[in-house]
């Protein structure tokens, strides 16, 4: 019989609320015949305030034998800037390889966007999540006087960067447009910039059938909001890919509703799913966050876990109830995380 | 009698058309007793086809004598990217040690927008120009090869940071509102941000009427097309505000209204004036480029060179004649020109 051996990460702020709503409806959409099995990790600022610590060898041993992990939120106002974000979240991601951050952006039916005359937009985003600007190579010093010299470097590799273009290519493949964008910034960025286009356009050979772009990241700025509709798959580097989703997350109806996942294609390691979204301290313990993001997060963890029909099943559930949302309404994370369990399970 | 002693470099595209105009709409403008001089200086991709120069020493300290220069747009599709972006426009921001790239975004009344319910927006920002990852140090080895590995350096100084943050303040303590939003991503670019929120806040001890603000560059998109409004002042590193003033510039109308100014405060170099948008070479030459945004780039030329009250005459005329700007009807180039000519002088 099949089995699910999830690792829980709810984290800081809102990240427990909306996690515990993304498990109810877990439990809803999977089939009886399938047992599932949790383990919550107590990992975030208040265990960093008690021990001093972010995430520990044992604890990164023992996340390394689940088949997925779903995470909330990481970050508090409490903690210094970048502490929790560099010494766990990406901690997790680099230490389990997660080359593939993957980011759909849709707008749904009936959600709010900024954006004057309703684009039409599907696409999603493949955010390396290995390289670049984020490795923590870097350093300063004279720190704290009048000359201190500060450095940060992006690293880039053929084969890292080969490795998550040919992902791209592949999921524009699949997909009825079939258009693939890179971004990058190679007018200034020259080295790393023309490393990926050439690698870009050498893969590319191999999918003639896929449409190909390139735009500076400037540029797709642009485009996000007088043209959202011309993108189809979008590949680029990790700190473009850390901007244009949460800029695509707000043409979309807003970082309550963007999901992602941290891949490991390979299976070496297990994946991560996580919202877009962060620990929002300002609301959290109120009942006031959407858990909707956390829950298609869900189903991005069920696709790469081999559940196509639950995945399809959550998404279309999340669809139905986004269409029927009366915006006069205010529903509690409870009710939302509910009524989305309702729908799955009916 | 005062004088002007400008230079003029048009470049690529669109360039020559646009700068066309602006120098109408100066000329227009200009009281009987400023004597303009102008020098055109050619420079971009057909210097480069015909010579392989990009910056020959010899122009850069012709450049050098001038009281300001005035720059149309620089690359064509027919040059490998980077080498004029690098070799010309980078060269001379860095050589004349533009540390100050202003960038205001305004809505306009009646001016198209992205953004439903058409939010008032009115901000400068005050992008770092000669330091992050925009020096050029980086390389590559193995290149082209399947073991490539390619890098971009971020260079960031106390002494760079605290002379843009401080002009930053300066701009925000003379306007109404009087708020500074700094804009990096700390909670990653751990050496470099936290450099900059220091200084950041070092500095605003000396001025304590103005309020600040801190966002990471991921969530600072967000709020560009859901709050701009709550914009004031903006302070950012280089490649952050280069992707922030396109997005600033398609939610307030679009590229074809965007002014900059590579501005050295000091006196030392002459400061160097241009519209936001590229060459785009697939509209060149055939009257479809608006030189609104140039115009208002002269505007910021003047008010640089202290001629305050004719750069307020070029915004009015622009703001009149936008208002009064008929989507039905589509002018050339040249007939915006004129009419912002006539405008300013009458
Ligand atoms: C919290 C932060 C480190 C993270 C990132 O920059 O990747 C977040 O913004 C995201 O997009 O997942
Ligand atoms: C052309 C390019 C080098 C330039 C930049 O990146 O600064 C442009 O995008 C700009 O914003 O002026």
């Amino acid at each position: 019989s099949r089995s699910i051996n999830l690792a829980v990460v709810p984290g800081d702020g809102i990240g427990q609320e909306v996690v515990a709503q993304g498990l109810k409806v877990l439990n809803a959409v999977l089939p009886q015949d399938v047992k599932l099995q949790t383990k919550e990790y107590d990992l975030g600022a208040q265990r960093w305030h008690r021990t001093g610590e972010t995430l520990p060898d044992a604890e990164l041993d023992s996340l390394k034998r689940h088949d997925a992990i779903l995470l909330g939120a990481i970050g508090d106002p409490s903690v210094p800037s970048g502490v929790l974000e560099r010494g766990l979240l990406l901690k997790l991601r680099f230490a389990f390889d997660h080359f593939i951050n993957l980011r759909p952006s849709k707008l749904f039916p009936n959600t709010a966007t900024p954006l004057a005359g309703r684009p039409d937009i599907d696409f999603v985003v493949v955010r390396e999540g290995t390289e670049g600007p984020y490795t923590g190579n870097g350093g300063s010093i004279r720190t704290g006087t009048e000359h201190e010299v500060a450095t940060e470097v992006s690293l880039n590799t053929a084969y890292g960067v080969e490795r998550v273009v040919r992902d791209a290519y592949e999921r524009a493949k699949a997909r009825p447009r079939k258009k693939l964008t890179l971004v990058h910034k190679n007018n200034v960025l020259v080295h790393a910039g023309h490393m990926w286009k050439n690698i870009f356009d050498k893969v590319g050979q191999e999918y003639p059938e896929v449409t190909t772009d390139y735009l500076h990241v400037d540029a797709a700025t642009i485009f996000f909001v007088t043209q959202p509709e011309r993108f189809d798959v979008i590949v680029t580097d990790n700190l473009f890919g850390d901007i244009l989703t949460d800029l695509a997350a707000a043409v979309t109806g807003g970082i309550g509703l963007a999901a992602s996942g941290n891949i490991n294609p390979t299976g070496a390691f297990p994946s991560m799913f996580e919202p877009v979204h962060g620990s929002a301290p300002d609301i959290a313990g109120q009942g006031k966050a959407d858990p909707t993001a956390t829950i298609l997060s869900v189903a991005l963890l069920l696709r790469h876990l081999g559940f196509e029909t639950e995945a399809g099943r959550i998404e279309a559930a999340v669809s139905a109830d986004l269409a029927e949302r009366d915006g006069g309404t205010v529903r509690t994370t409870d009710e939302i995380g509910d009524a989305l369990a309702v729908r799955v399970a009916g």
